[in-house]
């Protein structure tokens, strides 16, 4: 209400960038770059290998003064400074590397430039809170180059890589780990490492970004308004996941992404023309994104800002910046050959490093100079934080409602009371696919929870992933939640890790048939380690979905992930567990959650409820006494059916049945071992498990003497029914093993 | 030496086709397409929508005469045959989709005129020998239009579609799965379904042409001379991997690659603008792909013969026949919509379809004038296979050697005595890394195996796969054996998966981190299922790789590959184990091979042997007496060191200790019950594991009253001894165990 201004944060960001450093452009000291529709990208590449042993420092280079080519903010260096600190840059990586013995100096020594750039002049971050809510996010994708991003954070003044961080490279629980983890080090944004999957990830901050900011801003307050950033180098291009979401953001028209290719020509293999020789720029411009090539990456500077400042004003497409750039630049004998990507440089090509790039100072030193002109990024961000949060009070006194929802966004917290949004059943509701109780829950989790979104790989209807009151998130209602992220599972994994980090209240969920984790695993792995709560949404979970056949049906899936570290591997075997798998996804927000759910209809067992999946395993019918039950029968999913039917028949045959359905092995393994014991007595060998799926990993749960009851081949093209007969999945099986062992 | 004439079998064919044909082109007939540089490509793509419902019967097609545009072999039909025979396949389709009221009518109907021209006017193809070794390879990666492939293969005489078969489609037992399964039904080359598969299997197999070509081809006499065709369609179009082949496909110029893009335009979310709007030609062109566009696929029959002609003439690119297709093609209400994608039509839809065809027959009928033209296919590929063996004769009277060679390759059968070339070592050896003993197994193989080839996704220097005698499989070196796969681990799996089918006795292997299987896991399931003899190299096997910390160190992946059917994991200690798991790899043609290698050095135990890798399980030291040690230590691959450590210190402590290496779990499950009993005997429960991995199903080894010492979290970035210890994986933790237990 109070608001007196119609500027937006950016714009007035930019007046005062303005106002501190002179015009905007002084357009004379520019390097010609194409128009936006750039015409020479099919020449031959340059290659810049004859420039890798060129001094840095040239006198005319050193005369010249910074264009201020994009919206810059707080104060600039002029060029020489510009040099020093990518040198200081390209030192700090090359000095730690030689201190671990271990690493990649390449990278950083050629991309040097482009990370001042970025981190001195364009991009908006405060060092001191790193999760300022509206900082622009960097995604290193060639996460290999770590060196980089840590000797930026550093210059920068985050507190989390100090010098002794730097010494401690690469070492037993530093912040400076071997790739970048947003686990560990605060200021880097996701986990990247495994190639594509940053660019991929950054993919999903920008569309976390535009979607927030279509849902949120005002035409007097741009609440949300920041860029995302990438750097990715020629493994990242070849990884088909790249390709994936690359294919998204340029169907999303993702403006405000602007990733920079390391256009080096160097892999581990050596030159890229042994197998890398297609043609980038056609391919991205074919998926939709704008491409600029800058042709000197190394001391091209004004070129580098040239092409974000293009990049930005480029509003309905991606910006691909290809880079060309020499690894290693400034090793006499080692740039723009492999051997400087992934080793030290050795001490003498260290020492002549420095000769060459007339750098004579110690290990791990920044100059005066340098260290003076990063340091007033403190005061800057902290400005920078304190202007967003006057705009938020703006914001929240206007519109009190959004600025509520927006909150909740960013803190993560949950609404008060938002699992009464959870539906619960009794054995009278008609039986159902847990897929589609599923949709139920997604259903009413989207109505309580506002950053709730997602989608399925071109399965929606088979999923049932469609929230019915939103529409489509396309490039024109970017405010809608329902993502379509066509057949391309591994980029939609890994889009959910971008979304899911860029807020803490934001839960994404993806849907595609459970076999198809096999597509999307490296995704899933980093939303394991790397502490992203995305909810799996895995329909089709056995030989239950039929005719498709061995290709379409899971067997190892659920061992595979109960293997894997950090995952909730949850396999509900009606309503009310499919309602408590919801609420364990929730809930558990550094934890993926992987909801296994069947394609055919199950009944509404009785015994089953949301607290017991809580509990991960518990007892859903027993006529026992004592805690001494002659045999347990376990069950999970579609099998607790099963299960359920066979001790019916034991019971009438006089055994004393415990059922239960062992919904989570790792919310079970979390209980206590007085529960545990409740549950499953260790005086009572005689245990039958029944699943549809490998038997591999059931002793944990039957022990030595119990009998693991699934299927350890593939599947079979046939209708369902005959596929349980056919494969033994059934109460009479159950009955005998049960028979046979009490 | 008897050779009397210098032209190939394939220009041979062509000849006896021009002469039962007349002249090989008709051009006034002919659509007209653009030149190979073709620059249409742009346009908005054409809409077929409104031609969904047009009888296929037009008059004015009906007077054409057929334009025998490409190289056809045997007897063509006039174009009113023609349309009766596709509209054949499509009711084939429809009849066995309805009948099994399950299944994919609408990609059969909408690609029938392609699958029409392709295997009855362009495949050469022997129906009674479905392997006959120079067939022309056809893949359908859109596998769930497996009808089409059913109603062609049973058209053309193919012994494993009959009609019963087809009546049985998607049932219990059935040769016609609910997706092609080259285990399932000859005639078909590979297994698919998992989108984008089959596009990279293609890729495979046409790799393996070029190279089979390359060598033994001689200017006198073209031994190895076929096609590889494909259909895919916008599923594949979207998937990563299809993306990441494509690529190779292009920098390797495979030119007789030819696939046909089913561009339909309907995926089963809906239309593909609301997730696939990049334009697939220009990526193609920018992958180096020569493509071409059919606008009217549904009833431009020479259209698509003019494509075909013109994709054989660019010798030096793959091509894509980008061919606008209506899904549905003949059905007035389901045509062009999702709903054609994955159900049957219904009866009611199946009647009117019937009327709006003109087709007025009974369900799994053929006409007997498409039956009588269809029929001369038998006569005709048992001419081509006996006109190809005349030719391998004459070969083999010439070039001894090379016949020998290339029927070891066609056979599959291995040399004998091919085992002796594999290295063994003593204590004495110095340790090293099984990456490095790797190497030397397979550079020992090439040697021996005329059909080894392999190589790295870009790791070669570090996963040690070079064969240091070839140089690279490239473009114009297609000869060499070395495969350069850049970082593309899916594209290299399914490529691998392509050269295993092409010939029984080529036998891939590729490389890359262990933990980068996740990347690639998909083409490993069908490896598995498939039953190609894939050879995985994996190095950097667990956290021993150190530094480069826990994005890239595996904790799952073992127990993740032991849990998955048709799947040998070898994890081998030392250089005779590395040697035997190589000897069980080469061994075991029908199941792929995961070999997961160290990083760091490892000595050379004393015990280990090739004989005891072959048993899975095998005692290499033992101080105890009857079958009854105090204690079994168990330890695999790396760790193996460790358990004999510890076993040397509980010896010196006087307890009777075995340690067993553990080196293939499958491979021990084979073994007899009294093999078993005398390694793992029943009557001890003293039993402690160590493995750097997951504990996740060693309780199966161990038992219940045992102990399974490993890393059931996820590691971190420090130097490979700092983690060992940190993590507990040490003699010291293995005798405490030890001592707890005994």
């Amino acid at each position: 209400m109070a608001s007196t201004s119609s500027l937006t944060l950016s714009q007035a960001l930019l007046a005062r960038a303005i106002s501190s450093n002179g015009s905007p452009q002084s357009s004379d000291h520019r390097v010609s770059l194409s128009t936006p529709s750039f015409s020479g990208l099919k020449l031959t590449t340059l290659r810049s290998s004859a420039s890798c042993r060129a001094l840095p420092t040239r006198p005319n280079r050193r005369l010249r003064v910074r264009a201020a080519a994009v919206e810059t903010v707080g104060t600039a260096a002029d060029t020489s400074l510009v040099e020093k600190s990518i040198n200081t840059i390209r030192f700090l990586a090359v000095d730690s590397v030689e201190k671990a013995n271990s690493g990649h100096p390449g990278l950083p020594m050629g991309c040097a430039p482009m990370g001042h750039i970025l981190y001195d002049e364009v991009m908006r971050y405060n060092p001191k809170n790193p999760y300022w809510f509206n900082r622009d996010r960097f995604v290193l994708s060639a996460g290999h180059g770590c060196m980089l991003q840590y000797a930026l954070l550093h210059l920068a003044g985050y507190e989390s890589v100090q010098e002794d961080d730097l010494k401690n490279f690469r070492q037993w629980q530093s912040r400076t780990p071997g790739h970048p983890e947003n686990f560990e080090t605060p200021g880097v944004e996701v986990t990247t490492g495994p190639l594509g999957q940053g660019i991929a990830n950054a993919v999903g901050l920008a569309l976390a970004e535009k979607h927030l900011a279509a849902r949120f801003n005002k035409p007097d307050n741009e609440i949300i308004d920041h860029y995302t950033y990438c750097i990715l180098g020629d493994g990242c291009q070849m990884e088909g996941v790249a390709n994936e979401a690359c294919s998204l953001a340029g169907h999303w028209g993702l403006g405000k992404l602007i990733a920079f290719y390391d256009d080096n020509h160097i892999s581990i293999d050596g030159d890229t023309e042994i197998a890398f020789t297609e043609n980038v720029d056609e391919r991205f411009k074919g998926l939709g994104w704008h491409v600029i090539w800058v042709k000197n990456g190394n001391t091209g500077y004004d070129e580098i800002r040239a092409a974000i400042k293009e990049a930005k004003a480029v509003k309905d497409k991606p910006t691909l910046i290809k880079v060309t750039t020499t690894i290693g630049f400034g090793s006499p004998n080692k740039a723009n050959s492999y051997s400087v990507h992934g080793s030290a440089l050795g001490a003498k090509e260290v020492d002549a490093t420095r000769e060459n790039l007339a750098w004579p100072h110690e290990p791990f030193h920044v100059p005066e100079d340098v260290k003076e002109h990063w340091s007033h990024h403190i005061q800057q961000g902290a400005s920078l934080e304190a202007e967003w949060n006057a705009k938020f009070a703006d914001y929240e006194k206007k519109y009190k409602e959004e600025a509520a929802e927006l909150k909740s966004i960013i803190t993560g917290e949950l609404p008060t009371g938002w699992e009464k949004a959870l539906p619960t059943y009794t054995p009278e509701n008609p039986a159902d696919a847990t897929r589609n109780l599923s949709q139920q829950n997604l259903n009413a989790l989207a109505k309580v929870l506002p950053g709730f979104l997602g989608g399925s790989a071109d399965l929606a209807s088979s999923n049932m992933t469609l929230l019915k009151m939103f529409g489509n998130f396309q490039k024109d209602t970017p405010e809608e939640r329902n993502l379509r992220f066509g057949v391309r599972e591994h980029g939609m994994g890994a889009i959910c890790n971008g979304i899911a980090h860029h807020s803490p209240g934001l839960i994404p969920y993806c849907a595609t048939f459970f076999v198809f984790t096999d597509y999307m695993r490296a995704a899933i792995r980093i939303s394991a380690l790397s502490q992203a709560g995305v909810i799996y949404v895995m329909t089709h979970d056995s030989i239950g979905l039929g005719e498709d056949g061995p290709t379409h049906q899971p067997i190892e899936h659920l061992a595979s992930f109960r293997a894997m570290p950090n995952v909730l591997m949850l396999r509900p075997a009606d309503g009310n567990e499919t309602a408590g798998a919801y609420k364990a996804a929730i809930l558990n927000r550094n934890t993926p959650s992987i909801l296994a759910l069947s394609r055919q209809k199950l009944p509404q067992l009785p015994g089953t409820s949301i607290e017991g999946v809580e509990k991960g395993g518990y007892i859903i019918s027993d006529n026992s006494s004592g805690n001494k039950p002659d045999v347990i029968l376990i069950g999970t999913g579609s099998e607790l059916e099963i299960a359920a039917k066979a001790a019916d028949e034991l019971r009438k045959a006089g055994k004393a049945v415990r059922v239960v359905s062992f919904v989570s092995w790792e919310l079970f393994d979390k209980q206590s071992d007085a529960y545990k014991e409740s549950v499953l007595p260790a005086a009572v060998s005689a245990r039958v498990s029944i699943e549809a799926g490998t038997t591999f990993g059931w002793e944990r749960i039957v022990g030595s003497k119990g009998k693991a009851i699934g299927i350890d081949q593939f599947g079979a093209s046939a209708p369902a029914g005959r596929l349980y007969k056919e494969f033994g999945l059934t109460p009479e099986a159950v009955v005998a093993a049960a028979n046979e062992l009490c």
